[in-house]
């Protein structure tokens, strides 16, 4: 067995919500200096919350995101080496809704030791939040943003739902939520329920879920407001 | 709005093992008397290990699993009296692969804030650990456990992940693990990558991903041991 390891290092989802991060994860992380991250800035700062003592600039750095070409050379010479390094996601559990599934399938590859950490995920606590079926759930990226995919979307996964009793969980770019969450309401059946999971963990936690008939009749505005949704139809 | 607040409150995964819990929630379940639990005895397991000072006689407990009727009655009593409740899960995190979503959604009929807490959930961190696509997921509950609705169900997930790049993951019955197993690397193609991620957040914590062709090769044994099972043929 390889002795190097590569820790799945969870960050928090809001600004200044350190308390959702386990302590263990502390511990763990001040003994590491090399790290993938997806964007420096949130790496750093979740750092610096994590320990304000901490010494970026000995830290060692490597970008893993959708915008880079990234070979995972380093990575795979860290492996050989038998080093211990870490995965930081941008927000979130590392790999789940976020690219790194790359990183950790590497290490796999070379029998290098994988450990996830616990700490927050807006898919995981918006399924418990909005009392949907959580025995049987999907979860689909983003939907089309474009016409008229996004409407044939929608009608697939509300059958989906129905026919599989299965809870249907998308994200939407924060600057589209008003706009998709108007086709759901203008395209799903009035006792379909939706639900909007939106500022999870922070103090604005907002978690509103009920039928599209009540959406139909409420206010809303979740313009660039990072949210999770929800759909279920129970048959 | 009404006063009342309904907290979900994730257990630990395994013994010994209360680092998982951020201490945030420590706090918040010291000042809660009224609980929704699955099962008392580790319901009262976590709340001493919360604090060993605790009353557990001076609490309320309320059942909510699969095998009692319950018709939510004190609940209902609860929310329209501005009571704070906690729903506490047997293991991981509440209402997800768990019964516990009707307590959630009559929550939310009876407009109360729901708060889901951050903590350990097996299927999120096998999904992360697996190295498999974390950008569209299916979480299935248990297979079918009979022949020849088992060997049907491998083959259509198969052909699901395939078409639609998405990782498939369920768990089975803890002493059925090692026969579900083999019938996956009986029925699925050499090339079908298969992660067992097991006694997650342990010290025995296990996790194995590679191709079918490898788990061929493999001497394995899981059971009685709790595990997740994910499924990904990239295309």
């Amino acid at each position: 067995m390889n002795t190097a390891i590569l820790h799945l290092i969870p960050n928090f989802l809001a600004e200044e919500t350190l308390h959702v991060i386990p302590s263990y994860i502390q511990d763990i992380v001040k003994n590491i200096s090399i790290f993938y991250v997806e964007e420096i800035k949130s790496a750093r700062r979740f750092l610096k919350k994590i320990d304000k003592n901490i010494n970026i600039d000995a830290l060692t750095f490597h970008f893993l995101n959708e915008h880079e070409i990234n070979d995972l050379h380093h990575a795979k010479q860290y492996f050989k080496d038998g080093k211990t390094i870490a995965y930081i996601s941008e927000a979130g559990c590392a790999a789940v809704a976020d690219p790194g599934a790359e990183l950790v399938s590497l290490a796999h590859l070379f029998h290098v030791k994988v450990v996830p950490h616990v700490g927050p995920n807006s898919i995981l606590l918006a399924l418990m939040a909005s009392g949907f079926n959580g025995q049987k759930f999907l979860f689909h990226g983003y939907l089309p943003n474009k016409q008229p995919a996004l409407t044939h979307k929608i009608k697939e996964i509300e059958q989906h739902s129905l026919k599989e009793n299965c809870t249907q969980i998308f994200i939407e770019t924060p600057y589209r939520n008003n706009q998709v969450l108007s086709e759901l309401i203008a395209h799903c059946h009035a006792h379909t329920k939706l639900c909007v999971a939106s500022n999870l963990t922070s103090v604005n936690e907002k978690i509103i879920s009920c039928t599209v008939a009540e959406w139909r009749k409420m206010d809303f505005n979740f313009h660039k407001i990072p949210s999770v949704f929800l759909l279920s139809v129970s048959n």
